[in-house]
């Protein structure tokens, strides 16, 4: 299959997002974008091994530095950040350097910050290298750090000068965290495109075998919705939430288990299907509906249930069910039918207790 | 003399800079740019006993949390930056808050990019309480902190909704301080308006003795000035660097230094007649034109040589005159004719050289 690419209309922020395999084999894609002569990788200890010296021999007539920062969430701080503002001093990076970020979403994030506030704004190019970060953090422009007390708590909106998909990453990534990425694929099917939805419930067995035709098509329908989604809602105060089906009960899960027990991706399955699940017993969607859903993230390997780590209670905190009983129901995105979601806070907090129970 | 508004016209981004006395008796200024009911006031432990409990008494209906930092450049760090992103968080605060810079530049520096990175983004609100800072920290969207291995390397282009400066806080300001903070008075006077020069020769013992109706209108006229030449050159590239007149020097000097030896100011009072004398040699300005630079300085109460504290050998190092020779001189910002720079390499490095050894 040939090379795509979504070019994504941000006027002076444009930039295109180039998704094929052999990418990183081909040095066009990553030198048309780089403006200067200074170049900083930042990877992490998993991927360095397996791609960083491909990517450097893209850059032969480049002065390249890198950095190596650990893996995992826990290291995506305003430390880490700093260890890579130390880098790029003591190479003596000016601002016409560029940043490329190589690994999953942390590093798409963390290099995402670092370019923004590194002398007040470098170039930037993401090249991610999992499921998730290549559907999730290519659209969009979110960068940042966790703090002690809050996730994506420190951070800027942040364009790259393009973002380059190798499906061909997705050889290495094993296959927990594959299925984790394709939750969020599944989420823009269920969240607002039933044609994509059909198409992920025809070919689910072929993506999880990591059919690279079927995955380009499946990575870039899922950024061609988020940007559709993202530039009718700039300033996230509507639509934008959208994005977070699955969320708020994958959240919760993840805050009550401590993260690292399920993937994100995995709260996020039993998320969207407890929100299938609460959009049934209000009337929208039938029986048959919400099997659909189960039965497409359990052909994904993915959990659907929080199989009795968690006691209803605790859940019922962690969404503060019954704290925000002052102000109303929290507001959930429900789904009106397969294919079409809403935000809503009309539902029986009755009926939200009844699915947390039934999950737990 | 009434309240003077400059309007800075940014688009979407565009703001008021207030100026005048009794600003923080009045609530309006404030409170007319503060958007939700979250306020927390940034300020260090010199200002706060000074101006806090005014700030404070202006928002009573909102919730005001206050971050009291340790005083000093030593502290414009990432870490002084993560305290107000500890107490933002302690208090819950969302997106709709409000960050209020009260203090000088370090302060305002540091409240920008706390502003700009929290949550990907709150309001900001400036007070600056130093002539410096007012006239310096204003205009130009620049925020940020220093890192170890360089000055300023770590920050965002982030507008205030407002900038509010009260003349009156200049009345706590001690005498050393205020002649710094005119220095970059001065400077605009010096790089690119004549007639303010010819203001400012003409009303410096006033201005000195702190004559508020003259404050206002020279750090109004140093506004605009510094409006018009950053409006010129959005992108740093061209006549920003006008602003830096006086600066190589000046930074050479506080760099050889170390710290707090001169203030800022006094050492851009010293770069300042450096480039003055530098110009003379070059054919530029005539004796008695340099000696009205020095006579203003002077007046001033600022430094005119470093008085022994340095080598010449020092001096040339900090200033890379002789590293850089494989390139060509170092870009300085020269005059013309008083009231006028321009940016130029094409000096003599003898020239240079003995202006250095003149100065030390």
């Amino acid at each position: 299959m040939q090379t795509r690419t979504l070019q994504l209309d941000l006027g002076k922020k444009s930039y295109p997002i180039y998704m094929g395999q052999n990418l990183l084999t081909q040095a066009q894609f990553l030198t048309n974008h780089i403006a200067g002569k200074q170049v900083m990788i930042i990877t992490n200890t998993t991927v360095a091994p397996l791609y960083l010296n491909k990517v450097k021999a893209l850059l032969s007539l480049l002065k390249v530095a890198e950095v190596i920062l650990p893996d995992g969430e826990q290291y995506k701080t305003l430390e880490t950040v700093n260890l890579i503002f130390d880098a790029l001093l003591e190479n003596r990076f000016d601002r016409s350097c560029t940043l490329i970020a190589l690994g999953g979403g942390v590093i798409g994030d963390m290099t995402g910050f670092a370019a923004a506030s590194y002398q007040r704004g470098v170039n930037f190019i993401q090249i991610p290298t999992t499921l998730l970060s290549q559907v999730d953090s290519s659209v969009g422009g979110k960068t940042g750090v966790n703090h002690a007390l809050g996730k994506n708590m420190i951070g800027a909106f942040y364009q790259p000068k393009c973002v380059i998909i190798d499906v061909d990453t997705l050889d290495t990534l094993d296959d927990r965290q594959y299925s984790a990425g394709m939750a969020e694929v599944i989420k823009y099917g269920l969240l607002g495109n039933k044609a994509f939805l059909t198409f992920l419930q025809a070919n689910i067995e072929s993506l999880i075998a990591r059919d690279k035709d079927l995955i380009i098509q499946a990575v870039y329908q899922s950024c061609v919705d988020k940007a559709n989604i993202v530039a009718q809602d700039e300033l996230e105060t509507g639509k934008r939430a959208l994005l977070n089906f699955g969320h708020t009960f994958g959240h919760a899960i993840e805050n009550t288990l401590g993260y690292g027990v399920f993937l994100h991706g995995e709260a996020i399955s039993v998320g969207m299907l407890m929100a299938a699940e609460l959009s049934k017993l209000i009337g929208n969607l039938t029986d048959q509906e919400v099997f659909a859903v189960k039965d497409l993230l359990e052909k994904s390997n993915l959990p659907v249930s929080v199989n009795g780590k968690i006691n209803a209670l605790e859940f019922f905190d962690a969404m503060r069910v019954d704290k925000k009983a002052i102000d109303g129901n929290i507001r959930l995105i429900l789904m009106k039918k397969l294919g079409e979601s809403y935000i809503s806070s009309s539902y029986q907090k009755e009926q939200l207790k009844q699915i947390i129970n039934d999950f737990c």
